[in-house]
Order: C-alpha cells, then sequence, then structure tokens
C-alpha cells in the first residue's frame, strides 16, 4: 500500500466546510503527515488515520495554515500516553513556538519530539524501504517541498529458471539484487535469463505552496504522483504571482514537462465554492489530473 | 439578547465530535468570545457567529485546549481585512506566542490588536450598558473566570402617572434613574409613585477550569446563569482533585450555594462517550442545571 489521503484541501481560510492544509502518506507500516493545518488531530479522527503509526511529520512552511494544527496534535498524543519517538522536519522557528506553548502550560511531553530544521535541499529520512527528501519551493517565507520514494524493489525470482540452470537457493537473494550467476564451469547465467522485473518503485511529490518555478519540473522529474498546489482558476495568474501561488494551467503544466504519472492538485482558495472548473482547466493541459478531496484516498 | 453559544464542550482531547471549549456570549450588539479551542474558527463558521461583532475575547488560561484555536482565528480576521481593534484579555504568556507565530510569518495583522494581560482580579471592561469582571479559579496554571453583567436598568417611565403629577418630561430622564422629583411648591413625588420597575439586571459567571472552590461561590454569587466545569461524574473526585477538575456534584454545590439562577456543565472528559449521567447527578443536587451542548444558546 502506497497512497496519500487527504485532510485539508483549502489555502489560508477554512470555507464551505474544506479543511486548511494536512496529508496523510500511508507506505506499508509507515505513517506520514505532511503539514498539518488547525483542526488536523479532528480530521486524523474522523478518517479514522491511526495516530500511532504516525512517527514522521513535515511541516512545508511556517504560514499557519500548513502548521496551526501541530501543536495540539503533539499535545493530544502526549495526553494519550505515547512513548515512541515523533520526528519533527520543519522550518528551525517552529522549534521555539512548540517549546514557548510547552512552557507555558508547563507541560512535558512523555515522547521525544526529535526537531530536524529544514535547512537545505536534500535527504531526510533514509532506510532500506524508503527515502524522505526536500526541495525548495517559491513562497512568500521559507518553503519546502517533499519527496516519499519508494527503494528500488528487489527483482522476483522465476522459479521454473532457477531450477533449469541449476542455481543454488542460496545465490536467490543476490539474483533479487541483481546480480549474475556464474556456475562453477564457467558459464554466465545472466540476471534477466532467471528472474522478472518487479514493479517499479513508485514515489510521491508534494510541491507545497509554490508560486509557478521551472525548477520543480527537475526537481519533481518522473514521480508516480505529484502534489501541485492551484491555488487559483487560470485567469487570475497574476494574483497568483503577486501572492506566491499558483494557477491550475500552471500546475498542469509543471506535471506535464516533469512527465509525471499523475497530479493532484489543492490548496483551493476560498473564494471559490465549488471545484469542477480547477479539474477541467488542469485537465486540459495535463489530462491524468485529480482534484485534491477530503477524506479520500489516492494510491501512488 | 443576552446568551450564551456553546462552540466546545470537551475537556483536552477532542472526542465524539465534542470540540475543546470555546463559548460566545451574545448581549444585545454585542458578541464576547470566551476560550478559543482549536477549531473555534470553524465552529464559528459553522454556527453562523458574527466574527466581525467580535471586539473582546477572554482566554482564561494558557492550556491548549482552551486556545489553541485563537491563533488561527486571528489570522483569518486580517485575512479578512478586518480594520476594527480587537481587545483581547489572556494570561501574559500568549502575547509572546501570538507575536512569534506572526513574525515566522511575516504577518503583520490590518487591524489593532490590544493585548490585556490578566494579573488580579476585577473588572476588565466597563461601558454604561455591561462590566466583564474577572475572578481566579484553581487550576494548575494560573486561571481565570469571567462575570459578563448587564448594568442596573434603568425604571420605566410610568405614562399616566407623570402626567397626572404634572412632571415635566426634562425630568424623565432622573426619574428613570430612580430620582424622586420636587414640586414648585415643595411636594416631594417619590419615584416608585411615578415609574415601574424594570426587568432585573442578568449576569453570566464562566468559572473555567477549577478544582472544587468555595471562594467561587462568593465569586459568582446570584448570578442569572452560572457556567461551571465538571469534568467527571462524582465517582471520580479524586481524580478531579488531583487534575485540579471538578465532578457534577461539585459543580452543582457552588450553583447550589451561591443562589445563582441556572447552572450550565461542561469541559467533559473524553472517556466520557455519552453524557446523560452528568444531568442526572448534577440535577439531583441543583435541578436548574443544563448541559452545555455544542451549537446551542443558553439565555441568561
Amino acid at each position: 500500500m502506497f497512497g496519500v489521503t487527504i485532510l485539508g484541501n483549502n489555502s489560508a481560510i477554512p470555507a464551505y466546510d474544506r479543511h486548511p492544509t494536512a496529508q496523510v502518506v500511508t507506505l506499508n507500516d509507515q505513517v506520514f503527515l505532511i503539514d498539518c493545518g488547525e483542526g488536523t488531530q479532528m480530521q486524523i479522527a474522523r478518517y479514522r488515520i491511526r495516530r500511532s503509526k504516525i512517527h514522521h511529520i513535515f511541516i512545508s512552511h511556517l504560514h499557519g495554515d500548513h502548521y496551526f494544527g501541530l501543536i495540539g496534535l503533539i499535545t493530544s498524543m502526549g495526553l494519550l500516553g505515547r512513548e515512541q519517538e515523533l520526528h519533527l522536519y520543519a522550518p528551525a522557528g517552529l522549534k521555539d513556538i512548540i517549546d514557548l506553548q510547552l512552557k507555558v502550560a508547563d507541560t512535558n511531553l512523555p515522547f521525544p519530539l526529535v526537531f530536524h530544521p529544514l535547512e537545505a535541499e536534500g535527504i531526510l529520512v533514509d532506510t532500506p524501504k524508503f527515502s524522505v527528501a526536500c526541495f525548495a519551493t517559491q513562497h512568500r517565507v521559507p518553503c519546502w517541498g517533499f519527496i516519499i520514494r519508494e527503494k528500488r524493489k528487489p527483482r522476483k525470482i522465476d522459479k521454473v529458471k532457477v531450477l533449469q540452470y541449476d542455481i543454488p537457493a542460496a545465490f536467490y537473494e543476490r539474483l533479487k539484487d541483481g546480480d549474475d550467476y556464474e556456475t562453477r564451469e564457467g558459464e554466465l547465467i545472466r540476471n534477466e535469463w532467471v528472474t522478472l522485473a518487479n514493479k517499479p518503485a513508485r514515489s510521491y511529490a508534494f510541491c507545497a505552496d509554490t508560486r509557478f518555478d521551472e525548477s520543480l519540473i527537475d526537481k519533481t522529474k518522473g514521480v508516480t504522483l505529484l502534489y501541485h498546489e492551484a491555488t487559483y482558476l487560470k485567469d487570475l495568474a497574476e494574483r497568483a504571482l503577486a501572492r506566491f501561488h499558483s494557477t491550475t494551467v500552471q500546475a498542469a503544466t509543471i506535471a506535464l514537462r516533469a512527465g509525471v504519472g499523475k497530479l493532484l492538485i489543492g490548496h483551493f482558495s476560498s473564494k471559490y465554492e465549488t471545484l469542477d472548473e480547477f479539474r477541467n482547466e488542469a485537465q486540459a493541459v495535463f489530462a491524468e489530473t485529480d482534484l485534491a478531496i477530503e477524506g479520500v484516498t489516492y494510491r501512488i
């Protein structure tokens, strides 16, 4: 399982029962939280996200609609007796805010909160099964996008062929890693004769808040699913530029030129009550576009 | 119109779709907000509270379930272009938290936010029509209750009698204030002969979070409506004491001994899914008890 569940798809001011930005990415037994607008802990309860599975939280930038729900979530985790480490990746200023809020409440969290300030593009988390990296976007304050990647999957053993070539079972793990096999007679059995390619490793890029920025094309090149904000419809490109946001067409252009598998757009301005036109405009440029709808899980 | 609308009735952790503490008190054209737990701005939208009518916000103490929604509400007011002054009455530490959060977002509010630190019991707001005072409660951190009082209402002119006694219209305002009238002949016309008593001035006391504290009896003596927290049912009096909270029976005992008109109980612990037993236990001590239910307006 690799998917993203939308907990909030609206821009700054909550409206029409749409909430500020928060997304949960599930990758097998891992649950990552990306951004945490006000009310995220209620949305987590509403959509039955397993809070205890969250070990990593990523905050893109310090505009309130992307982090005002964090202190409430952390405090509740503490009240519920959490003991597991929680890793928080965010712009440096967030640490003081959290510390101050815990101090005035005379609260000590019962779990280690490990703060990782975002300072440069690169890998944040690296495990045998997945990695998370951050990249800069162009917004009014320092802002970061995130890419979560599965690691390259092992190849599959072709059970008929390995017997046919008489390859010892002890070598199977190396076959899965792509190695060729040499027989005692010195004959080379090429890996692709006895294994099958597994499904390609998948990836999810979250572009946070950003104005149209061609550098995102390289940064998100070929990801399986790209989330790109589309605060405005295409007629408001000027306003988008002035406010460091993007339009439908700009988001879809990035997706098209980055050659991604699918595009998800969100962070809709509170000025729009309905969202159909967002889909129409983006799909005209990049057909594989979905609207980020709260409560829906999009497979990656 | 004098009433209180409940926006949140739960204790620390949101549960069963109950929200953290927030109440709106409406007194004619004034709207006061008392406490502002996470999600209050969404609750304000949901229950169609007129945000622009809020000029005074009172925060009882700096536990997150009483103020984590404040920064979001203030930020949204700014984004919506508010220009009117907003007066905030809260423990001193809140100012730094707000300032820090505005600073990291590089935000200047477009309206004056006037911060009044709560430091001693007494009058906070005094106008010809109403007053708001604060009083200390006993909680784990410094905590304040609030009393909103209508001013004593003017007496009503008895139109038949004032003509009968030939009192000049220029003296009517003084009659409303309770003065007697002396005729040119030196005859005293007693106020109660020519005026009628108006309805008595009403009052609402919000007792915030507190453990059972007999000093609250004097502090809330005779109010029209008393809100007293009842985090636990009566069997958990020991836990209530340890956590600086109250039980149903304790809340009702304060109401009874303070001789209030009605009691409203809230701040229910997340351990309780249903609330009927709260009503039963409190009413056994003080019959005029209501449960604080979200979205309901209780007349004062």
